[in-house]
């Protein structure tokens, strides 16, 4: 496995791959790898013949006040991982790499899809992301791109601009990788006490009893959101941030009842962390 | 030589060409060709396998009362010359084909190097341009693109975004091509009365002028600018938006003398119809 630390040595590598016709799957991460990236490069490795992960904390995707100087930070065992996986380079630039000039151009999905859930409490949270990820697209030249359910809104935002802009890439979308015990799997896991933790499985709880709820039958939207914030709000270390359902993929309201396929989706503090969970409902 | 009228169809053609191994080359235009289209095309035409021709008037580069209806739309006589001067498809899409979604993904380069210049007056035009252009390097997947030093600052953002984002596509930039007594080639000089036309010579005048006084050893960028403007204003149907001196490449405001490479650009309105040129002065 090799470690590219400049954009300079991963185009090298790319323009030798593209020379040699081989597809390029690309795993864009934060870095603190854990079991649920380690899903998304063991599914780059199957579908592709040079697989990459980034390892990039981007600072434009962090508001005022966010954990960017907290964020974990652990390039070795993170490459330990990405290699176990089956990576074939690992590229972890510095900031200044990422973004040469002073001024910036950005990359930025307007409308509704990029204002609820998520981005109405981190205003410039997905412009940063479709940024960055616009920019590891065109380093990277994936076929294949990977994406973890897990940042549901993020999925529709990135296909999205895929879409609008009309990337030549593959979005592939992995599901969510959970404890043993629910909790989704999150490199900000770490922040939490013990106390926190074992509160924090109320998220999971709540999802699958709102998911047990419609297939009893239950389609009214608000009754549905009502039920699990309720769940949650009974934790008493929960303070919920939002627990809303969306229509996929425009994450448009629902009007009244679910009838295709919908999003919901919970944010909740627990002391200082932040936490995400989401179910996707159908009506088949 | 080929009409694509989807993006679709022109991805299938890109495909094949890739898959072929053949280089290609990018000729971002709004149609109305003239000569000046025509040495983008020629250029292209020397230095790659597959040549396309990109004919859009782009909407979203044109503010509230411009004259995005007016504009010129000739698109069959743009075939026959970008056939003419070597073109192997001219990509003439729909505006639905260009921007897929109600709301939109924007390309912005931020910084004073969209603000100033024609950014002043058009303060939505190069979002515009930098998003359409990201559109179509999607789509075209270039080796080169060309564009002429005629839109200069366009020029100076697009070099911006490219970096910034890092497409994979070497920028050609091509010299300014001017009818015979010295007015440069546009689309819009077919908006021009006789009078007005006659008028108009004296940008490429004043510009020729101030070079002149260049060459002589004056440096004084304020002075240069000054003396254009003066030379401009003695042509009564003018009406001057700016005459303004700015260092390259990044178009920061110069202090007092000219040093390095600077971009002396003018606008200047005749009745309606507001034309732009410019001449780089550069200290050897």
């Amino acid at each position: 496995m090799k470690l590219c630390q400049t954009t300079a040595d991963l185009q090298e590598e790319v323009a030798l791959a593209k020379a040699a016709g081989k597809s390029i799957g690309l795993v864009p991460t934060m870095g603190a790898l854990h079991e649920g990236h380690g899903s998304l490069i063991a599914a780059a490795r199957k579908e592709n013949e040079l697989v990459i992960v980034s390892v990039f904390v981007n600072p434009t995707q962090f508001g005022p006040g966010e954990d960017l100087e907290a964020y974990p930070r652990t390039l070795e065992a993170d490459c330990i991982l990405a290699g176990k996986m089956g990576a074939d380079i690992v590229f972890a630039p510095a900031a200044k790499e990422m973004y040469p000039s002073a001024d910036m151009t950005w990359v930025e999905v307007t409308g509704h899809i990029t204002k609820v859930l998520c981005g109405r409490s981190r205003p410039i949270h997905f412009r940063g992301v479709t940024t960055v990820v616009s920019k590891l697209f065109n380093l990277a030249q994936p076929d294949r791109a990977y994406f973890g359910q897990k940042d549901a809104q993020q999925v529709q935002v990135i296909k999205r601009m895929v879409k609008d802009l009309f990337f030549y890439v593959q979005l592939r979308i992995m599901p969510i990788v959970r404890e043993a015990d629910g909790l989704a799997k999150s490199s900000r896991n770490t922040y939490l006490s013990q106390e926190e933790r074992t509160a924090g499985l109320i998220l999971s709880k709540s999802l699958r009893y709102a998911e047990e709820l419609f297939k009893q039958g239950e389609r009214d939207s608000s009754r549905i959101a009502a039920e699990t914030a309720k769940l949650i709000g009974s934790e008493p270390l929960s303070e919920i941030d939002y627990v809303e359902i969306y229509e996929l993929p425009d994450l448009k309201p629902v009007a009244g009842d679910i009838t295709g396929s919908c999003l919901l989706a919970v944010a909740v503090r627990f002391g200082t962390t932040r936490l995400i969970d989401n179910v996707i409902l159908e009506v088949e």
